[in-house]
């Protein structure tokens, strides 16, 4: 049983978005300490690793469960939040179904069923960096965008001077380079060179929800996966992508 | 034999767009006292009752007749009104078309063929509303998205503190409830409580050219058809539409 | 070889844009005064001359050559232009990709393939011309979308007073009159009225890229091709269209 209520139900519609961008039904894990969900996209090639800690809700009274949701509808509710809305998230009666309380101006009750899902949580992969950067998240998603004229693959790597971005096909070659004092990057911490390639469809994806107000970590090992992570509100967002192999 | 002027053509646009909504081709009666046009829908579901009263019009000089329109067509000219355009509308030489001067910067002359239609106006409905209440058009409209989140039909009901919407299906339910005295309900008439279920594809339509500067007046019986009427410019637009049978 | 510099990436963009409506690939002329390109649409029915004088550049390196290229992908890639990025076009090492480098806050490299196309440049049309009448790209766009209500032809033709776009259909009639002193006509030359028809398809292409800052300068003569000119900063674009013979 629980019944959490958090001051903009807008926060966590960005949360929502950011989820359902991967996977399409999981289990949140509503803890002592706050809410979290950690799954795999169906084609097992990325993950999302979401955390809410209890600090950013208003009301969190909590017997620890873990709900499993259909997260397409789950969004579709949570793109209905309005500026200045509460939400409160609570089970029903029956205790089968998750209700949302939208409040505002009017009240506005939604309730949908819960899944029975199953399943442990894949643990985090556990990898040494090389390369850590950070950056706007439009910097990086119009980088995304010029690369995709080529290629459906970009290559991402550091060198000791700047962040790389570029990509090859035949309709031409795309090169983006960031230098590590320019305005565009944050935070440049390099302790060697990085070096690997990704789908662009899963890059694009993974920052469909970050903006130019959202600073974004990346973390980088050449032919290893990548982590991407931002914060919306006080949630962090996670991203772990596999690398695709070059062949040239 | 008519010229009339109206001193907005966007305002006529208006009403074309409220009208054609509902019915693709149909007969405007251009009387004494003003325009009119009362039609059902060709499903039979819906009825709109549109007139436009003579005091509107700069130039009103009327010879009693009937004109016969394709609504689509009138509509896509009225769409290329622009603002500070004033529109006069008179037969051209031959009787047999309609002739729309819109008047601006520039002289934009179009003649649109009449159509043989007949039939007789259908009567209003006479119904004993229950409940009436008064809301502003955005609020409703938000209202029906929620709902059609989960069903494709909404009811519609009041009780003797708010105005409530609500809809179900196998995606979960939603509830809306507007408290008589808050900030959406302008005017809050319930003799008694009534209750009945309507198609959300009609209900967005009846709603469509309405938005937050428009007053929308509901009246309701259980289980009989609605009555939804606002105001644009001078013209004033009325719609009915049946109720669906509740089947729980 | 050529290494040439332009103060606005964004401008050289509307170049393009304006060429590549009509034709997909062509040649750039590279010459002492300029680039330049004259090119007949694939169906023959429309010309496009578009001139960017020397003048135009911060820097103008070249030796005079011509290059073939995929326009449908170079626009592709100027879309990728912001404001505030220069552009500076030259020709890579091996000589057989043009480089397109943007430089704002990052700079961005695009290296697109030349094509070996080959084929002279079409003459420029040699016509009397009987009517000039300058006016707002808007103006004759809107007037473009009202005739395309009744009809995929226009007529355009002009009498001692006025400039006048007209069209008709099953659907009805169309006419906008601009006389010669309003204020959408900023010059109006007419040694003897002109009519010609056009496919509207054709005329909305030109007219594409001009808005309500763009004066436009057009030229008719009876039942010959128009010719359509705009500048796009220091550039300048003319198109020919030839006329359709009017069957009543």
């Amino acid at each position: 049983m629980f019944e959490i209520t958090l001051p903009s139900a807008k926060m966590f519609k960005s949360c929502v978005d950011a989820i359902v961008i991967l996977i399409d039904e999981g289990e949140i894990e509503i803890g002592e300490e706050g809410l979290k969900l950690r799954a795999m996209d169906p084609s097992q090639i990325a993950m999302v690793d979401f955390e809410l800690p209890k600090s950013a809700f208003e009301k969190y009274e909590v017997k620890p469960t873990r709900i499993g949701l259909n997260l397409d509808d789950l969004a579709k509710v949570m793109a209905r939040a309005r500026p200045d809305e509460k939400l409160t998230m609570k089970l029903d009666e029956s205790k089968a179904r998750l209700v949302l309380l939208f409040k505002g101006k009017a009240t506005r009750r939604f309730v949908i069923p819960l899944l029975d899902i199953g399943g442990t949580m894949p643990k985090k992969p556990q990898i040494e960096f090389e390369s850590v950067v950070k950056f706007n998240g439009n910097f990086f998603k119009e980088a995304l965008k010029d690369a995709q004229l080529v290629s459906s693959h970009v290559v991402l790597r550091t060198d000791p001077d700047a962040f790389i971005i570029e990509a090859r096909g035949d309709k031409g070659e795309v090169t983006i380079r960031a230098e590590k004092n320019s305005d565009q990057i944050f935070d440049y911490d390099v302790k060697s060179n990085a070096r690997a390639m990704f789908p662009l469809e899963y890059l694009n994806d993974l920052l469909k929800n970050a903006d130019a107000n959202t600073n974004v970590e990346l973390s980088l090992r050449t032919d290893a996966p990548l982590r991407l992570e931002y914060k919306v509100g006080d949630a962090s967002i996670t991203y772990y992508l596999a690398p695709r192999i070059e062949t040239t």
